[in-house]
């Protein structure tokens, strides 16, 4: 009987010690969040709405959680990645096309010229993501991106661009969905290039990925069918698009969002504006040492408008070198 | 002891008899369809997807599942539900527009003369779906779909439109669901106009019915915001149109698709053309009784270069006058 009950304890301790490492997870699933006001704010919120009975529960299926990608899941530092990315690609694409050696912008890109590159301007970057974006297929696109993304490295650190995403909202996100949010990124960046990586970077499966998206048709060569991609935008995902994009394509009103710029200034206008309780926040850019420190006066991801509205309004301002405990999932593993 | 065993054996049988309904139900979750080739077809195709192991496995992320609505998920005679819905529109808005009384083609609906309403053509329906779908923010467009919907009743059956939708249509829905598939609407119906009642009907949530659109502006009237539709297609979800709203809104290609039309043809095309085992299924109107009976010469849901598709692809063609027991719901509880 003894040796029973000191057996039965056995198989509990046994139990115990190995539940622990999953207990300490559950408690700390935003464990790269210092407890400071954003932290609390978030599980405040999440407490909040998925609480059985309370009078601002709000039911699963209406969870919709929306995401800017540049700047809010990883950097956009020294300039958006998917630009970088195009200019790769005009580099590769070089040999197929003789005339781009005399023809702007694309000399300057080639001759690394970035002092003629930039007084191309909006016109010249259209030309540059239309000739590296469009003219091809959906999949062979998607390849292409593929392919950069696995081997371009960023030229700061060194490290590919998926590894510059965000430890703490990736934390987030994990967090949300545990409490039953659905996460949706809805960003400037193309549609097609966030998709390559947003399912297994964030868990964010192609259909939760809302983005600028370019004109397609359908081809039907003998029975052999394709997607054609077009120089023509059908939705420009930025400012003002991003509620209508929501609308169209997710067709009711999210209950938090979060971004990190004025572009994203009308999705969290739109989100808060509904009714019950609704999160609104920003990721503010204040750690020059470990990320970059911009805001107002930044040419890329400029936080104006929006952070007067953040006060105004009471949203959550994320700073960054207060508030995370690290900034990417490679700083975990350092000593 | 004896009486002990009684107990057990009573308590056993009171479990059973209370488990048959549900036993019964999850053996046949198609009740409605009779054991035809159409079911065979879908339940050996769900089985050989959904059997981890089978080289023919598609995990549960993949199993994505599109369905026309027009004449796929409910009826769509005398004429599409929503062209009812704009007609009568015209004639509740028409004391805002005096003008109509002699305008074309307001005039006609107003005055219900068919003949001439038929020969304004394209351009006159147009017209109507503009000044019926446009004009408006998307909640008050909903408001108003939402009010005739629940008001209006079928001109045949004098049932209210959301109980004609087809009962093995819905036992297929849910069949896919619980097979682990992500059931979407693909549809040249407008976008806004079925999310009204797909959630409720079919089980299908906003985010999940694709449509036709129309484009929309964000709008912010000193703080007050909301998203005000234009009479300007966006997305034009017919035809060759459907592949490409799922490319650019789902991100990844169907392993089964469900059509009616020709309008669904370049969607079966895509979906079938894809690696692995793919479906590919035709709700055939041959129930003149109980239904409709329309294919090759109908103006609506005209089904004609689809069916010799189905016949030389081997798609699944499904007679509904052989193989399904029931059309509506509402026939379930009759005698």
């Amino acid at each position: 009987m003894l040796r029973s009950i000191a057996h039965i304890q056995l198989r509990w301790v046994i139990a115990l010690v190995l539940a622990l490492p999953l207990l300490a997870q559950a408690d700390d699933q935003l464990a790269s969040w210092n407890d400071g006001p954003s932290r609390q704010a978030i599980e405040q919120f999440v407490e909040t709405v998925t609480t059985e009975g309370s009078k601002d529960y709000v039911p699963v299926a209406q969870r919709i959680a929306v995401f800017d990608n540049d700047g809010t899941l990883w950097s956009e530092q020294p300039m958006y990645f998917q630009l970088l990315f195009a200019l790769s690609e005009v580099k590769r694409l070089a040999p197929e096309h003789p005339e781009w050696k005399t023809e702007q912008p694309f000399k300057a890109v080639l001759e690394n010229d970035q002092k003629t590159l930039a007084t191309t301007g909006m016109d010249g970057l259209m030309k540059i993501v239309g000739a590296t974006h469009t003219g091809v297929s959906v999949d062979a696109f998607r390849e292409n991106a593929q392919r950069w993304l696995a081997t371009a490295k960023h030229p700061k650190n060194d490290k590919p661009f998926t590894e510059m995403v965000f430890q703490p909202m990736l934390e987030l996100l994990n967090y949300l969905r545990a409490n039953g949010f659905k996460t949706y990124i809805v960003s400037g960046g193309e549609v097609e290039f966030m998709r390559v990586f947003a399912e297994e970077v964030y868990g964010i499966p192609p259909e939760q990925v809302i983005g600028t998206t370019f004109s397609t048709q359908f081809q039907d060569k003998d029975g052999k069918y394709s997607i054609l991609r077009e120089p023509k935008l059908a939705l420009n995902d930025d400012g003002p698009g991003k509620p209508v994009s929501i609308q169209s394509i997710i067709g009711r009103r999210p209950i938090l969002a979060f971004g990190n710029s004025d572009g994203d200034l009308q999705m969290l206008q739109w989100t808060t504006a509904g009714e019950g309780k609704r999160f609104a926040g920003i990721v503010h850019h204040t750690d020059a040492k470990r990320e970059w420190a911009y805001d107002r006066d930044s040419h890329i991801g400029r936080l104006d408008k929006a952070l007067d509205a953040a006060k105004a309004n009471n949203w959550t301002v994320v700073d960054m070198a207060k508030e995370w405990k690290v900034v990417y999932p490679f700083e975990l593993n350092q000593p």
